[in-house]
């Protein structure tokens, strides 16, 4: 078998795992009226690219999987408690093809499993936690706390008419990138490594984390619909204001800047117009601007492994690197 | 001075050091689009009566105040979190006089206000948790997700026809009670107290919380309008399954079944009756049980104290109970 199919494997057994596990965790909870919704979420099937983090993490920096599983449930709990909150405040009707928790049940249910599902998470992260608990859960709570702020910011530039890219990326690096990097950092903790070594990892999860939510902006123009699952040119029919159109609008000049200050004004555009906006993204440079902003950040998450000792624990983390990025540049 | 006004003077001095800390604490972070809200919470001038049991706590267990004082403002701040998402979730208008935070600001504003909040108070039950970080974050977690089950109860309760009466107390004991446990054992964890006494304070909070919750069921229709703070009759008027109410229920015979049966059937009745249903609770005994309850659960409270020797600190908690449960026995 070649590495990549070797990986893949590994991945594809890990999720299994993960997925059972998230699959009976509140089973036995009463009452069902709350649990029963919170299950709901937890079993759509996401990625449960945040979970398989912590164990990757948590083997390279010398522990076994089974050592980190409660910690990596844990954060995908964290993860779709933000979710359902999210969809509330976003209005959201659909979540991975199926009904948002607040639209299946209603508003105080949702809130209610949001809450619920973190609770819990830290009762999981604490199951894991041994000698360094105090460490870990701080961690977490970081990585918690900086999420809300990424939140706030999103809801905040939502109705704001200035936001300057370096805002920005601000956002998105609390809003997504610091989950991911505290996956990495909680593996790492809960394998007692020492502070190079949890600062390597905690470094490339920070940037993968940037350099996919910029890959996310990115697809939402240039990507393939069938492939990307969402529906080209989404962002700018809602005048979400992504790396591509801050970019855009530091860059174009004349009618191309008229046009790009339209999707501010008019807080989106008709899906008639995507495909101009594509061409005003590609004349003002915008594409090739997050291509390379994409790389750089690609680039800093594996270089901060360089430390590491070649080994399959390292090489997985530059192959799930090429599986989060590759389709960007 | 007498103790009573000695107590007194500890209290409101406590009570102060706690606002004052509570008014300052979010201050510094960002964005204030979420913390501005979130302090807005914070500042409603309550009794602090958990972040005052938690430092009562540390102290008969041997700690000093300032011990425990960020871990009793964590509690506080738990407790602003279940506020605030319990506001939305009744659509409630005013907290503590002044406008819900989710009518002052926005849907999004307050869950996300509520969520950050929860967060933080994490990171300051950190700052106190020294050697035993495990067991506080643990003690504090678990009452976290009774509350949150509590909360489950309750609303599952609004709907359904039948609920018991030990149906009833364990969802005031998880929405109520549990939190007031959790404020004393973390209190008495921060001191590094053995087994036994954790367990006696753990007792007296669980249990003088049964009592609380009880006594404020009953107050909704003998207080005093005034001094109670609310509109005699409300939980009437709102059809909430109370003590009262499911005790009644247990206990009439006849006419006064069917009368009883109309306020859960009906979601409620007009406030013109509510002198009506008073004469019922008192002629199915619904008044006398509350009252007899009460007394049970205090007095349970207080005995969980015995083993502790008598001092100034064992004093204090006798004084707070008579404090919160005097008028209704």
């Amino acid at each position: 078998m070649n590495p990549p199919e070797y990986f893949n494997k590994i991945y594809n057994r890990e999720c299994r795992i993960i997925d059972e596990k998230l699959s009976g965790l509140l089973a036995a909870r009463e009452p069902s009226s709350l649990y029963g919704p919170a299950s709901y979420i937890l079993d759509l099937s996401g990625k449960r690219l945040r979970p398989f983090l912590v164990l990757l993490a948590a083997k390279a920096a010398g522990a076994k999987y089974k050592e980190a599983y409660n910690a990596a449930l844990a954060v995908e709990m964290l993860h779709s408690f933000t979710l359902v909150h999210d969809d509330i405040m976003d209005n959201a009707d659909l979540r991975r093809g199926e009904l948002t928790l607040h639209k299946k049940y209603d508003l105080s249910t949702a809130i209610l499993s949001g809450d619920v599902l973190l609770a819990i998470a830290y009762e999981y992260l604490l199951k894991d936690a041994k000698k360094n608990a105090k460490e870990v859960i701080a961690e977490f709570t970081r990585g918690l706390i900086e999420v809300c702020e990424g939140q706030g910011l999103d809801k905040e530039f939502e109705t704001r008419k200035k936001v300057s890219l370096q805002e920005y990326l601000l956002m998105i690096t609390k809003k997504t990138a610091v989950l991911v990097e505290t996956c990495c950092a909680i593996g790492a903790l809960l394998a007692g490594a020492d502070k190079k070594t949890v600062t390597g990892l905690r470094n490339f999860g920070l940037n993968i984390g940037i350099a996919f939510q910029i890959q996310d902006d990115l697809l939402d123009i240039t990507g393939n619909e069938k492939e990307f699952g969402k529906k080209i040119g989404g962002d700018l029919i809602e005048g979400k204001k992504t790396f591509l159109l801050l970019t855009a609008l530091r860059n174009a000049r004349g009618q191309n800047l008229a046009s790009i200050k339209r999707v501010i004004n008019e807080r989106g555009i008709p899906e008639t117009e995507v495909l101009l906006y594509k061409q005003i993204f590609e004349d003002t440079g915008a594409i090739e601007e997050a291509k390379q902003t994409i790389k750089i950040f690609s680039d800093k998450a594996l270089k901060s492994l360089r430390a590491f000792p070649d080994s399959q624990d390292k090489e997985i983390f530059f192959w799930l690197s090429d599986l989060l990025i590759k389709r960007a540049y």
